[in-house]
């Protein structure tokens, strides 16, 4: 087992790795930034090293840096975490050069799944289904219409260059291809100054489902069961809960099947993420995976009591897994706290916390690296906290959330527990019923 | 369901309390003393009333001061915690008078189980085991030579009209008993003015372990496994756990069977404990029952996913159990938290908190009413805080147990933490290996 691991990350990722090397009896060094000097992930760790100032590039991001920092402190493995480095090929080939075990996928794995177009055609190759699309662009109006008549309405149009939704255009039946495929090529001409399209089914009001996957370093893959993250701002997950509401055993047993098939297509090590969107029939389409920790790994943690940054870290070292996948028994949810005011568009609200004082009580998690008298700096996301709550069903779970939240004490700053209390009394929400679009119609004013 | 609890307590277990209720959609009276203006259960509940100045019996022992405080709220239900009233048997039959309903046993379940004679006599007409002795006083020194042998040694001399130790022998065999009969007899002459004795096997080195039970309206009864209470001090719980590391399954089941009859036989109603001794060859005796929720009551919860609170107020309100009894699939342990200065004879620390920051992440549960600013009052038992750990295995509880105390922050006061976190280090206690003796030959030193 490792003796000291270096967590390249800082907030409340960085404390909840320093606290499961705690409990596994491992040295920790924390990495800060010069923004960073009174986190607590600073304060916990049995070592601290600054590797620079903020903006990220020159600390969080900054490979030389973080590569001395382990060295100098003889860590033999880095955490990476989410976010920064933690699906960066160059950093993990780096820290293997070193000597030093990246605790998260190889190189080969990251690029693997990075590349969006390779990583659609290993998942298909691996029998995973994707979303149906062109081959390549479409060639001309005729071939797009057969194409669209191959995969079924409706389909999207993309610009093969495009992205911000400029040059994309739902088609709903033959009628509309034409002027839709027109006024396309000419917004993506005039846009990016490529006027190629591609074509994909159009999965409506889709649901973002994910499964967790582990796999050891002996080819052995498991599923943990599901995470619903289709409550989502501007492709921002907010809040996330598991088992979805949507699910059906078989379908769970159908989307594990799948990823469990895509990682081994991969021979994929350690903790990542297979993403999904469900649509209303039940038929799932491989999005992306994610070779990492989530943010909202939590969530599954507490559904089957399992710590997946132990795993992590038991995987890096070699110890295989039993390879038995784990089905829930309970329900949590996760809501996100961010420092921000969501009355007035989620406008960032750094500064100092005046009180702090977390809930407690049964059923009850608080993942946060922030107290009273410390100041959010401006430089980073805004998340400050994770509350997550569980119970034996789902509207048990919502109702302790309901009770956490309201005890939860923040002053000085704005946070986003007002939004989620008002989204936990959403009577659709209450009843399991949303999906991605559910928060461009939701009513955010006070 | 109820509309509104009246919760006739304080401190953690009043706010315990009232997180239930919340969650349960009940509105919440809290009542407090002079002293407990600043609580939290104060801050949380939906209303609260005063009832009086300490000492207890001008508040929270104050019976007709609480049934004011009910009427006037219009609660048409109390729960009464543990200590105070919550095993008085007059209060129980009072509310019942106003139709108040008390979340507790009736008056007269309370009376069965408060009297240690009959309830003696009661477990063992319902076949539970009971320490064996002397029927009545021993008449003489030969007679009691014959009931030793009867019970088998070792056995004890107790003074009827005893206390304290005096008037008490242990007796490891016949050249023994007449010496330790004839002291015995005289000591207890002089002490208490009356020389009679009894005998009971003497039950060495024995554990401390309980059963959680819990009894509907309609006769059914079921168990929720044990807790393993054996470190004490002066006979005060210091740290539970569950299960017990002493356990095994055929003890278990033997011991739910046993904790059932007991609680049928007095038809016993809500959440209940039938406290066992338990020797080293896993012969296990009644000592008593209490007719409440108790302290360690959260270990329970943990490892079995239930909440006892919620469940009390459902059965309270006439909902049928499942009746199924439930095992224990993980392991938790609970260390109460004291404003007491452990290296100073555990000395009562009451005073201002001037900073105050909770453990967190996977595994760490915690219950307090304080909170930074705070001031504890010394007018009433030093506990501030419950830290209950929950994981997979007893030692990665116990590991998850030393790093939640390890992040924990109160300052102002002195605290049993640095005890809590040198117990955790000592080898016999993590080998699972101790009785109720365990803390006389703690070396409490810093």
């Amino acid at each position: 087992m490792f003796k000291k691991i270096l967590i390249a990350n800082r907030g409340e990722i960085a404390l909840r790795i320093i606290r499961t090397c705690k409990e596994m009896g491992i040295k920790t060094v924390a990495v800060y930034s010069t923004a960073d000097r009174d986190s607590l992930h600073v304060r916990f760790a049995d070592e601290a090293v600054c590797i620079g100032p903020p903006p990220s590039k020159d600390s969080y991001l900054n490979i030389p840096n973080i590569i001395s920092a382990a060295e100098v402190t003889n860590a033999d493995a880095i955490h990476p975490g989410y976010g920064f480095l933690s699906e960066n090929a160059k950093f993990s080939a780096i820290c293997a050069e070193y000597g030093i075990k990246f605790i998260g996928a190889t190189a080969e794995q990251i690029n693997s799944m990075g590349d969006k177009a390779s990583a659609k055609e290993t998942m298909k190759i691996a029998g995973v289904p994707t979303i149906p699309g062109s081959e390549g662009l479409v060639a001309d109006l005729k071939s797009g219409i057969v194409t669209a008549n191959e995969i079924g309405y409706p389909v999207i149009l993309k610009a093969t260059a495009g992205g911000g939704g400029r040059g994309m255009r739902v088609v709903w039946n033959d009628e509309e291809f034409e002027p839709a495929y027109d006024s396309a090529r000419q917004e993506s001409g005039a846009a990016f100054g490529n006027d190629g399209l591609y074509l994909e089914k159009y999965i409506e009001d889709p649901r973002h489902i994910e499964i967790q996957v582990i796999g050891d370093q002996y080819g052995k893959v498991c599923h943990l069961s599901e995470r619903d993250c289709s409550i989502q701002r501007r492709h921002q997950k907010l809040v996330e809960e598991a088992p979805s509401p949507f699910m059906t055993p078989e379908l769970r047993e159908r989307m594990g099947k799948a990823a469990i098939a895509g990682a081994q297509a991969v021979k994929y090590e350690g903790a990542g993420t297979v993403e999904f969107l469900v649509d209303k029939h039940r038929n799932f389409y491989f999005m992306e995976m994610n070779t990492r920790i989530q943010v909202e790994h939590p969530v599954t943690e507490e559904v089957i009591n399992f710590d997946l940054i132990k795993e992590q870290i038991k995987v890096a070292a070699g110890i295989p897994i039993s390879g038995k996948s784990y089905e829930p028994t309970m329900h949590a949810i996760e809501c996100r706290i961010n420092a921000e005011d969501p009355f007035n568009n989620f406008r960032p609200s750094p500064g100092k916390i005046t009180h702090f004082h977390s809930p407690g009580g049964h059923g009850v998690r608080i993942d946060t690296h922030v107290y009273a008298g410390y100041t959010i700096p401006p430089n980073y996301d805004s998340m400050i906290a994770k509350v997550i709550c569980v119970a034996q069903t789902r509207e048990e779970a919502l109702n302790t959330m309901e009770r956490a939240l309201s005890e939860f004490v923040i002053e000085g700053i704005k946070t986003t527990i007002p939004f989620h209390l008002k989204l936990l009394k959403d009577p659709n929400f209450r009843a399991g019923n949303f999906t991605t679009k559910f928060m461009e119609s939701f009513d955010f004013a006070e």
